[in-house]
């Protein structure tokens, strides 16, 4: 059994998994009902002009402006009414001075014409219509490619596809767009110590649940989990599985809670590939392991289950956001008082699980194995290398899960 | 073409809604792997203790803790190590006095030993195990069920299921669980001035937007949109289709940008069930309706595409999270300070979307039918009924989409 040769800082760990973590660069043709969140990878350029037409912005009626100039409230000027245009219709009638086209929102805006009147603003009577008021000319017209210019990019790839995005693909008729393909993440569990979740317990076994919980983080944030069985912690063994997963983007293996194990995935990553870090000074989490093998990044997670999640939302949450090209998402951050004295590791970085009830922080952690601990936490609390110590109704910050 | 009857105000058209949107009951059963941000349907009790024996915590020797009492860093205790147990494995072999076994994190305690000494703590030589430090009775051992205890309930029904609580489902070897359905929300676009993205515009015509920011809207919160095919706005097309989508749990109409438009929809409604409210004192989305039919809740949203999307976020989206029983998104708000003077509309709530540009909320309002403007911008801010005024530098709540 080995000993850590040497831990890492956590903030020296980040940095190489940052620097070693590269966007992913395949795209794949999507339905643009399919891509919500997801990214582009194109630029997106316009056909046409959007709206290709000058068109009513209200009910109404299409008018010349300078007709109405001299209407009034107590002093209508009176208009030939000579056509109608409902919503969807055109009309291939001209407006002629002192005629006028009744008009819905939305319609094109016959020729001749240049104003819209608001309907409220008017009187029908059979083919005649009452003006009480003025407008200019443009008035209540949204002008052809006011939205939208042929030819500009509309969009940039890079861009995340919100709701809004995805209404100016429809805006521009494209049906399917390519977007950035989702990172294939394998994510393999080890150890004879743990079984299928459809499987009876064996004496001393426990169930696998670090693929469950790690695929949940992956494909929560823009990754494709694909899950692999459980694989004997043999060199062997291993090295034949982790070979073979190289075809993905990225491989999590899960499990190893003991040296042993550690080790002989450490000795299965230098064959393959190259160690870059092995043990971090953070508590839960010191036997976190990052490799590369082919240019392919490689964590070896804690075995014990709330080791194995904290370490997933510290480092691989931003890798996988980082590969998927979603922006890192922005920590959720509540300041509140914690509700009773807890102590520290000095010269560790310390993850706390709290859960938040009457406005204050009230750890949940019983012991690293304990899955039920994070189910009831709604964050956690930094705790710094240099404190050994935070005294009840201290100030804290939580950053929320 | 008639007019609004009377507008209501955001508020109690936010309170009709929630009165009459009611959370699904429907379940079904999925694999957990599928199972993120779904909520749970059941109780879920422990059908054994997690663990189900006392296990190592550390990689170590499990020895009779009473045996270490005397040993010290100058005056170590010699055990005799009687049996190897690795990751995954088991021994028949019992502890007795001066007797130790080595054992590997996880592994199951054998019986006679009641602690483990840290490795560090230690030195072996052949079948010699020299104790460097005392141990107290249960050190460095996980007890039996101290993470969840047989019989007792880990997971009530509405949790959402979270990475952590996927992980506690999997420590029962559970692989698949009861969840709330996802409501089924139709979409349905109304007007021959809409076309479908596959197909060449005719004149006069634009692209369905509205269905797809809906749609993305919906499928983001939790909620399964059904998209129907364009309906002609005429009493009798929308009508059947009406009639016809009552299967699902919501239906949701877009288009309808004139009066005339409107009317029908009100119509109709009407005719199956019964309009709540027709309007509200806001800007833009003033024309929105709401009303039920068969219990089940149906949105008429403004047929301009800004209006009707900034309106999904206001109205639709909570309807959808209470639908889903997913809680009600707390929105993220940002202060900041606004670009430029914007002169509002006294006596309707206004909603000006901005974008944060070098920390200023800068507007991107074009007119109402404009995506492009909702495509750039990053939230809203809610204009009062009582302001028709804000000055530049003036400071702003932003609610970010």
């Amino acid at each position: 059994m080995r000993p850590f040769k040497s831990l890492i800082s956590l903030d020296d760990a980040k940095k190489i998994i940052d620097k070693n973590v590269k966007p992913v660069r395949r795209k794949e043709k999507r339905n643009i009902e399919n891509c919500l969140d997801r990214v582009l990878a194109v630029d997106v350029k316009a056909g046409f002009d959007v709206p290709g037409f000058d068109r009513a912005a209200m009910d109404g009626y299409a008018v010349k402006a300078n007709d109405t100039f001299d209407a009034g409230q107590f002093k209508p000027k009176t208009l030939k009414l000579i056509d109608i245009i409902h919503a969807g219709e055109t009309t291939n009638k001209i407006v002629h001075n002192n005629e006028c086209v009744q008009i819905a929102t939305g319609a094109k805006l016959p020729k001749g014409s240049n104003a819209v009147i608001m309907v409220e603003d008017t009187e029908k009577e059979k083919n005649k219509v009452k003006i009480f008021k003025p407008v200019y000319p443009k008035a209540n017209v949204s002008g052809r490619n006011e939205d939208i210019k042929k030819e500009s990019i509309v969009l940039r790839k890079g861009r995340i596809l919100s709701p809004s995005r995805i209404g100016v693909l429809s805006a521009l008729g494209i049906p399917e767009v390519y977007v950035y393909a989702q990172p294939k993440i394998a994510v393999i569990p080890t150890g004879r110590e743990i079984a299928n979740l459809n499987e009876k317990l064996k004496e001393g076994q426990v169930y696998d649940i670090n693929s469950y919980t790690l695929m949940s983080v992956i494909n929560g944030n823009g990754g494709n989990a694909v899950k692999h069985d459980i694989v004997e912690d043999t060199f062997g063994e291993i090295r034949d599985v982790v070979e073979s997963a190289v075809n993905n983007d990225m491989i999590v293996l899960s499990g190893g809670s003991s040296v042993g194990e550690r080790d002989v995935l450490f000795d299965v990553i230098n064959d393959l590939g190259n160690v870059l870090f092995h043990g971090v000074q953070i508590k839960p989490g010191k036997p976190t392991l990052f490799g590369m093998i082919k240019n392919k990044p490689v964590f070896g997670m804690p075995g014990y289950p709330t080791s194995c999640l904290v370490n997933a939302y510290v480092f691989l949450l931003p890798a996988v956001r980082k590969m998927s090209r979603l922006q890192v998402k922005k920590e959720k951050i509540i300041k509140t008082k914690i509700s009773r004295r807890v102590v520290s590791t000095l010269g560790r970085r310390e993850f706390l699980t709290v859960k938040i009830e009457k406005d204050r922080a009230v750890p949940v952690f019983k012991e690293s194995g304990a899955i039920t601990s994070m189910a009831n936490a709604d964050g956690y609390v930094e705790i710094p290398e240099n404190v050994d110590l935070i005294e009840k109704d201290e100030e804290v910050e939580v950053k929320m899960f």
